[in-house]
């Protein structure tokens, strides 16, 4: 795995040296491990699962299943040799705070005052798909062990605060330019 | 601007806007919109205008400045007839949240109890970056007028609210790794 990859890959990587699937079941354990905060579709997870075939860090076995005509339904990938050793090189690489670079950030750094409107409506659109996210982030996964239920909680609970500090400043954000409009409206 | 355009094209077009100027003093004037948590370095922003131009959407002039040999530091970007359209566009399109994907919780979601000093040594990491960037935000920056000095608390109030909120969790996620690797030690 070289260089910038996306922390998607490494979740795979890890997934594969767990057990061999195919590539529809990587989508689906993906999600379940990361929830429902990371946007991620199936077709979002079939490049990475191919780039990481072709950096020789997963294998594909194409199986003769004669219910599944599509190819890529037939395709299971398996950990390969390079796949633990990249996997652990991942893990122990240094972390960094991401950017914090959001449409709606930078929609309210250029807007003009008669786009208060279009703001609010913006705020209104985040709010209620950040409402959205906590409700199924709140639904039940699988748990296995100590370990396993500490992640997954410590992966809800880290979705949980960042839409809830999400709420709060839309809740502050909306009442603020509600009324500095309505100040500059009336002169 | 075609299909999915970041985040900071926008801001770039609402820059354009406003007035003309070198390709380094849009990376300066970004910065000094967005903050620190953004992370923009001047060679992110220029391929972006570039791209701008290769649209339509900016004009280069390249001026003749003795003192300056560098052909990038000679290049101005205007606005040109489509960037307002443009940017009223961008500003109208609706607005989602953001996928949380970070390599944090990436490593966290895979990582094997034999990891824990690992993981711990990440929530430094992040902890730390955290930090940092929340101090920076607390710089002062130029605020002319009510509206751009709303529009600065804001983004500031929001990089505020999620460091904080990130900062709780790392607390949570460390307490409770080091008490679960400390009982399967002990077995």
């Amino acid at each position: 795995m070289r260089g910038a990859s996306s922390p998607v890959t490494g979740v795979l990587l890890g997934l594969l040296v767990e057990r061999a699937g195919y590539a529809y079941e990587f989508a689906q354990r993906v999600n379940e491990r990361m929830g429902p905060a990371w946007r991620l579709t199936p077709s979002s997870i079939y490049p990475l699962l191919d780039r990481l075939e072709s950096e020789g860090l997963a294998r594909r076995v194409v199986k003769d299943l004669p219910g599944r005509p599509r190819q890529r339904e037939r395709i299971m990938y398996h950990a390969t040799d390079k796949t633990r050793p990249a996997l652990e090189r991942w893990m122990a690489r240094p972390v960094r705070k991401e950017p914090l670079r959001t449409e709606l950030l930078a929609k309210i750094a250029v807007a003009r005052p008669e786009d208060a409107p279009l703001l609010v409506a913006a705020l209104d659109d985040y709010e209620r798909d950040c409402l959205v996210l906590s409700r199924a982030a709140h639904e039940e996964r699988p748990r296995v062990g100590a370990w396993s239920a500490l992640l997954s909680n410590l992966i809800e609970a880290s979705t949980e605060m960042h839409l809830k500090a999400e709420l709060e400043w839309v809740a502050v954000a909306r009442r603020l330019i509600d009324e500095l409009a309505t100040s500059i409206e009336r002169g």
